[in-house]
Order: structure tokens, then C-alpha cells, then sequence
């Protein structure tokens, strides 16, 4: 496993995002971690993200998904171009569509595991498939299409 | 339009939701509107809602759209009972699977209108499309497949 996470080694300009940038104080703090053919994540919501008591805001684990999808391309682009993830240059992938399947209620209270391996690996585009589980039980699937962030958007002129 | 908001209307026990629940005060509020055939409902996200700087953040467009989603479903399925949304018990609907088609950057900073429309209406079961604009700029399309809440999850015993 890198030390770092992936989203830690964004470049500054696009470390902003609320799920997962360093530069966000007031956002979640996703941290991404590449293992060669998956990356894997843990967060523990807090009770603020509740959807009904006792359970976990289904936006929030979208955006759980949204981020490690990204992650994971990001890693996963990085090194089928022939980089080492863990010390060169993360290409920053962003979401195009995503999909989430809701299988079981998620409980809140306790640390959710995301995992995501990637089923397509191009330059410009990365299929992400991610489980999130809570304990044994496999509460979300999704589906992240992570894209290239246009050139123009990178900011840092 | 309905004078008060679909999920100003949802059970006490059911109104704890972080992206529109009137129990939740650290969340985010979003108030949906019923017009006979389509709900719609705007939101104006802050900085901390940021992806990359200037852009909406991914996580909280998912969000909007399922929230907007299970509102909607929920007056869509009080009315095709024969009750009226407005004034009648409005059952609750959660996420069963959500899909999101990120099509243009959002722009940060600007009051984004959502409207969704029930494509299939069923007692347990509603499918939403949704679409997001900020102005004239259709940014994101969504689909909510909302499922009835389970009995065993509605609280208040």
C-alpha cells in the first residue's frame, strides 16, 4: 500500500473538492489508498449524515463512491500508462456519470470499507466499479465513468 | 404549487434526512415543490460545495437529485392513489438506485433549479427523472429508482 493517499498527492489546484481535497477544511476528507489492481478507502459518517435514524444519508455514500471512483482512476491510469502511482504525476480524473445501487440499509455509527477496481482503463476514461460495505454486509454497489479533467479546468495558469 | 414543501410534510419520525429532512439542522434543507405532474425545487450551494474551484461539487449534485427524486415520488404516488399531495399523509420514499449523467461543469454560486418527473408510478415503487440547470444551462440529469420505506423502518412505535 502507498503511504500516502492518492487525493494527497493531487496538485494543489485541484484539491479543492469537498469529498475529498485537502485544501477543503469543511469537507469530508475522503482518503484513497492504490494497492496495483484496487484502491481502498474507510470513512465513518458522522450523525449528521443520517437518512432515516440510525442510518446513512444515501447522498453521502454517493459521494463516498463519486470520490473513490475518481481515486481509483486516477491510480489506475496513472500506472497503465507505465507510472508508479505512488511517486509520479496522479492524472485528475473527474466524475461523468455515475450510478448507485442502495442493497441494505447502511448503518450509521460504524466504519464503512470502500473498495474500487477499475473494469476499463483508457488515457481520457476509466470504469470504476465500487463496493461499500459495512462489516461483512455489502450495502452499496456503483458504477463510477471517471473522464480526464479538461485542460482548461486545471487551473494553476 | 403546493404552499408547503413535499418534505415539510414527511413524518417526524421519517424528517431526520441530511439532504432535506426538517429534523436534520446541520443539513443541507432541500424543499420540493409538487405541481400535478412534476416537482421542482432550487438550491444555491456554498463554497464548501466545491469540486474543482468555481464548480459544484459532484457528491452534492447526487445528493440534490435523490432528495429531489424521493419527493417527488412520494406526492407522484399519493396522487395516483387518489389522495391529494398538498393535504393528504404522503408516504415515504427512499433510494433504491440512483444514476447521475454529469453533463456540464456547475457553476458555483448560482441558485440551481431542479425538476423531476415521475416515469413510472407504482404504490411501493416510483422511477424520477431529473434534470439540474443553473440558468438555461442544462449541467446534470439524474434517475431515482425510489422504493416504498420498509414498515420495519419508519419508526415512531
Amino acid at each position: 500500500m502507498s503511504s500516502r493517499a492518492i487525493q494527497d498527492r493531487y496538485p494543489e489546484q485541484t484539491s479543492h473538492c469537498y469529498g475529498c481535497g485537502y485544501s477543503n477544511a469543511a469537507g469530508l476528507g475522503l482518503k484513497s489508498h492504490w494497492h496495483g489492481s484496487a484502491a481502498t478507502a474507510t470513512f465513518t459518517p458522522d450523525a449528521r449524515f443520517t437518512a432515516i435514524p440510525g442510518y446513512v444519508y444515501g447522498g453521502l455514500i454517493a459521494s463516498l463512491i463519486d470520490c473513490h471512483g475518481t481515486a481509483t482512476a486516477a491510480a489506475a491510469a496513472c500506472q497503465a500508462a507505465g507510472n508508479d502511482p505512488a511517486k509520479d504525476e496522479l492524472p485528475r480524473f473527474v466524475t461523468a456519470a455515475l450510478k448507485v445501487d442502495y442493497r441494505l440499509p447502511t448503518p450509521l455509527g460504524v466504519e464503512l470499507a470502500l473498495r474500487g477496481e477499475p473494469r476499463e482503463i483508457g488515457a481520457r476514461k476509466v470504469v470504476v466499479a465500487i463496493e461499500l460495505r459495512a462489516g461483512d454486509e455489502l450495502c452499496a454497489t456503483g458504477e463510477v465513468i471517471a473522464v480526464l479533467l479538461p485542460e482548461r479546468l486545471r487551473g494553476g495558469e
